[in-house]
C-alpha cells in the first residue's frame, strides 16, 4: 500500500467513526422526542452531550488535522468524491476547530435542557419559561459567530451560509421581496375577484387510525419505504435519518383536521425519500446525507406542495381518502374537495399555513433572526416583535405564546438561519417540477397510480448525489438554470386562479 | 486535592464515560428489538459494535489498569462504596482483559446478526437458519471460557458464576434435585387426588387495548412509574434499563390469552421497579444496576408469582379486570377465576408455563447448557435433545422449532448460564415474602389497594442497594438465613392445594 492509500484508508476510517457517533446521536435525539420517559431527560442530556462530544473531539483531532493537511497537498491524486469529502471535512474542521471543546459540550447540554423547557413553556403558554434557555442559546451562537466569521458581510450571513452555502442577507432580502410582492399580487386578485371555496368538510371527524392508514398508503405510493423508516407521534413533526436504511418520520394528529396530518406526513416522507435514496457508496462518509437544508426542503415540499397541490394527484387519491373517512366525505364531490384544500387565509401556525401564505411566515422568522444577530434585539422583546409582525404581515395576533413564538422547535435546538431554507425549498421544488414536466407526462403518471417515475427522476437528479454536489450545481444540472422564483409564483397563480376563479 | 482524591476523581470520571456508553448501547439494543426498520440491521450492527467496543476499550485501558493498581494499594482509605466499585471493576477488568479487543468486537457483530437470523428462523420454524449463528456464538463463548477460567471446576461454572456470583454446577445439581423432587411430589398429589379447575374463560377474547389498560393500572399500583419507563411490543418480552429514570418494558399480546400479557407485563414491571428504585448516588457508577440475574428475577417473580398468585391480590383486582373485559368475565365468580389462573399442565413455552411446572423448563435449559459447555455436544443435535428432554420431563414434544428450541431470545444474545437465575429468582422471591410477612400485614395491604408498603419493603431490603451488596448478603440481611428452597415449595403446595383440593 502506498503512503497515499494508507492516508486515505486512515481518513475514511476516522470518518466512519464520526458517522457512527453521529448515527448514535441521531437515535438518541429521535428517542428523546418520541418515546423517552420524561424523568430521564437529565440523564439523556448527559449521554447526548458525551456522544456528541466524542464526535466533535474526533472531528477536530490531531489525526484529522494531519489527514487533511496530507490530502490537501495531494488533491490532484484524489478522485472527485474523495476531493469533495476533504473539502467538506476541511470546512467543518475550520468551523469546529474555532470553538473550544468544553464550550461546545456546554452548548450541547444547554440545547438538551432547552428542549425540555421549550415543552414546559408550550404547556404553560408562557414564553418566559423558555426565555432563559433561548437567551443562553443565542449567547452561545453569537460567540460562535465570532469564532466562525470569515469574510461574511453580516453576523447573520455566517449562519445562513451554514444551511445553504453561498446564501446571504443581500440575496435573501431581494428574493424575499420578489416573493412577497408576487404573493401579495395573488392575494390582491383573490381579495378583489375571488370566490372563496367551501371548507367546512375539512373539520369533519376522521379518526387518527383512518388518517394514519390513508397517509401511509399515500406515502408508500410516493416511494417512502417503511422497511427503512417508521412513523411516530410528536408535538412538532420531523424526519430523522440514522442512515439511508433508517429514515424516520413523525407527525401530530387532530381528528378534526385531517389535512394537517396528511400533508405533514407527506412533507416528512419527502425528506425521508431523499435520505433513503442516497447512493450506498456514500455510507459512513460525509456525503451520506442531503446536501443542504434548502435542497432537503425542496424534496419535502415537492411532495407536499407540488405533488400535493396537483389536481391529477388528488384525482388518483380522493376515492382512497373517501374510503378511509367512514362516509364523512361522501357528499363532497371531487371539485369541492380539491378547491377546499386550497382556501387561503391568514393563520398563526406556520406548519398549518396554506401554500400561498406560508412564505410570509418564513419571512417573519427571517426578519426576527436578522434582528437577533444583526441588530442585537433583546430576547425578552421577541414575543412582542413576533406578535407585531404577525399583525403586520398576516393581519392577526397570536392569543398566546404557544401559538406564537413557541410554535417551532428550531430555536430550542439551536437552529438559526434554518427557516429561510423552507422558502428556498418552495422555489427549488416548483423549478424542479417545471423541468420534470419536460421529460415526464405527469398527468399520465398520476392516472396510472404508479408514481415510481417521479421518484426515479428525483433520485436521478437530486437524491443519489447525497452531499456530493452543491445546491446551485444540482439545480443547474437538473433544470438548466440557477434558482428562479418565477416558477413558484407561476405555480401559485395557476392553483389559486383555478380555485378562486379570479 | 490529594493524590488519592485525584485518583478517585479520575476513576469516577472514567466509570462515568463507560456508564454513558453502556446507556447508549442499551438504547441501541432496545430500539433494535422494538422499532428499528428491518433494512437497518446491518448499519445498526456496525453502530452497536462500535459503541460497545468503545466501552470495552475504556474498561481495559491503561488508565483503568493504573487506577485499579493505585486504588487497590489504598483500599483501607476508601469508603465501602468505592471499595466495592474497585472490586467490581477489577473483576470485570480481569474478565475483559483476557479477550483480545478485535475478537470481542467480532463477537458483538455476530450477536447483532444472530438476532436477525433468530427472528428469521422463528418465522420459518426452522432451527437450521439460526444454527450457524448459534454455533459461532458458542464457539466464541468456549474460547472466552478458556480466557476467563480461574479455579472453577467445570467450564459451565465459569458462565454460571458471571450471572450469580458463587454459583456452581455442584450447588445447582443439588438444589435442582430438591426442587424437582418437591415439584414432582405436588404434581403427584394433584394427579392422584386433584380436582382440575375450569379454565375455558381464559381464552375468551379481550382486546389488546383492554389488556393494556388493565395491565398498566395494575403495574402502576405495584409501583412501576411510567414517568421513568414505557411499554412496547416485542416477540420476546424484556426489561431494558438505560438508567433508574428510564427502565423500559415490553410484552407480546394474544387476544385469546389475556393471562399471558398480564403476567408478562407484571414480570417485566418487577424488573423495572427494581431499577427505578436504586439509590440516586450510584448514578454513572458500576453500582447503578441490579446486582445479579438471580436477584433481578427475584423481583420480577415476586410480582409475577408471589403477588400474582396471592388470593388477596386478586380479590383487590378482579373487579377491575372484569371492568376491562367487556362483560366477558361477568359469569365467572371470583373463586372460579382465581382457581383458573392456577391450572397446571405440561406446556411447551417457558414464559407461558404455570408456576408449578416452570422450574422444569429451567432445568431442561440448564442441562442442555451443561451438555454444550461441559460435554461438547454438537449444535446440530440440540433440537433433538431439546425435544427429547421436553418429552422426558413434561411428557410433550414441540411440533416445530419455534415452539421448541427457538422460543427464547437468550442464546441469540450470547447469554448462557443465565437461565438458572430464573429458578433462583423463584426461590429468593418466596423466601423474601416469608420474611416480609413477619413485618407487614399483607392481607390488609391488599385490601386497601395501596401496595406502597410492599414496594417500600423491597426497596429498603433489595432495590436501593443496586450492586453494592452480593446476592447472598442481601438475602441473608433481608430474611435472616441463606437461600432455602423450602419457602418456594411451601408456597407452591399452599397455592395448588387450595386450587386442586388434593
Amino acid at each position: 500500500m502506498t503512503e497515499l492509500e494508507q492516508q486515505i484508508q486512515g481518513f475514511l476510517g476516522l470518518l466512519k467513526e464520526i458517522s457512527l457517533l453521529e448515527e448514535t446521536d441521531a437515535l438518541l435525539g429521535w428517542d428523546a422526542l418520541t418515546g423517552m420517559p420524561e424523568d430521564s431527560s437529565e440523564h439523556r442530556s448527559e449521554v447526548t452531550s458525551y456522544i456528541a462530544g466524542l464526535a466533535f473531539e474526533k472531528s477536530v483531532s490531531k489525526s484529522m488535522a494531519d489527514y487533511l493537511a496530507y490530502l490537501s497537498q495531494h488533491q490532484e491524486e484524489l478522485n472527485s468524491e474523495l476531493k469533495k469529502m476533504v473539502e467538506i471535512v476541511q470546512k467543518n474542521y475550520d468551523l469546529n476547530h474555532k470553538i473550544p471543546q468544553a464550550e461546545y459540550q456546554e452548548f450541547i447540554k444547554v440545547i438538551s435542557q432547552a428542549d425540555s423547557s421549550w415543552r414546559k413553556a408550550r404547556d404553560a403558554q408562557d414564553f418566559t419559561i423558555f426565555e432563559p434557555s433561548l437567551a443562553k442559546i443565542i449567547a452561545f451562537k453569537k460567540k460562535f459567530i465570532e469564532y466562525w466569521h470569515k469574510d461574511e458581510k453580516t453576523p447573520y450571513d455566517v449562519l445562513l451560509n451554514q444551511y445553504e452555502p453561498g446564501m446571504t442577507v443581500e440575496i435573501l432580502d431581494a428574493v424575499f421581496t420578489e416573493l412577497r410582492e408576487g404573493i401579495q399580487e395573488i392575494v390582491k386578485k383573490i381579495n378583489e375577484n375571488g370566490t372563496t371555496p367551501t371548507t367546512d368538510f375539512l373539520s369533519r371527524y376522521i379518526s387518527i387510525e383512518n388518517q394514519r392508514a390513508f397517509s401511509i398508503k399515500v406515502i408508500e405510493k410516493m416511494g417512502y419505504r417503511f422497511t427503512a423508516g417508521r412513523l411516530d407521534d410528536t408535538t412538532h413533526p420531523f424526519m430523522e435519518s440514522m442512515n439511508r436504511n433508517d429514515a424516520r418520520i413523525t407527525t401530530r394528529w387532530d381528528e378534526h383536521n385531517f389535512k394537517m396530518a396528511v400533508f405533514g406526513i407527506i412533507h416528512e416522507a419527502g425528506h425521508g425519500i431523499y435520505e433513503q435514496n442516497i447512493a450506498e457508496r456514500f455510507d459512513y462518509t460525509p456525503l451520506r446525507g442531503g446536501v443542504s437544508m434548502g435542497i432537503h426542503e425542496s424534496q419535502s415540499l415537492f411532495y407536499e406542495i407540488v405533488m400535493g397541490s396537483d389536481k391529477n394527484f388528488w384525482q388518483d387519491n380522493y376515492e382512497l381518502l373517501q374510503s378511509y373517512s367512514e362516509g364523512k366525505l361522501d357528499d363532497i364531490d371531487f371539485e369541492t374537495f380539491y378547491k377546499g384544500l386550497h382556501k387561503t387565509a391568514p393563520s398563526l401556525i406556520r406548519i398549518e399555513a396554506d401554500t400561498l401564505t406560508y412564505p410570509l411566515h418564513i419571512i417573519i422568522r427571517y426578519e426576527i433572526e436578522k434582528l437577533i444577530f444583526n441588530e442585537g434585539v433583546s430576547v425578552s422583546d421577541l414575543p412582542q416583535i413576533w406578535n407585531e409582525k404577525y399583525q403586520e404581515y398576516l393581519g392577526i395576533t397570536p392569543e398566546n405564546d404557544t401559538v406564537g413564538i413557541l410554535q417551532d422547535v428550531h430555536w430550542s435546538g439551536g437552529s438559526f438561519g434554518y427557516f429561510p431554507s423552507y422558502a428556498l425549498g418552495f422555489m427549488y421544488a416548483a423549478q424542479l417540477q417545471h423541468s420534470m414536466a419536460q421529460e415526464l407526462d405527469l398527468a399520465a403518471i398520476y392516472k396510472t397510480g404508479n408514481y415510481e417515475p417521479i421518484r426515479q427522476w428525483l433520485t436521478d437528479n437530486i437524491h443519489q448525489y447525497g452531499s456530493l454536489k452543491e445546491p446551485n450545481e444540482l439545480i443547474k444540472n437538473a433544470t438548466g438554470e440557477p434558482l428562479n422564483p418565477r416558477y413558484l409564483l407561476a405555480l401559485q397563480d395557476k392553483i389559486y386562479q383555478e380555485v378562486y376563479h379570479y
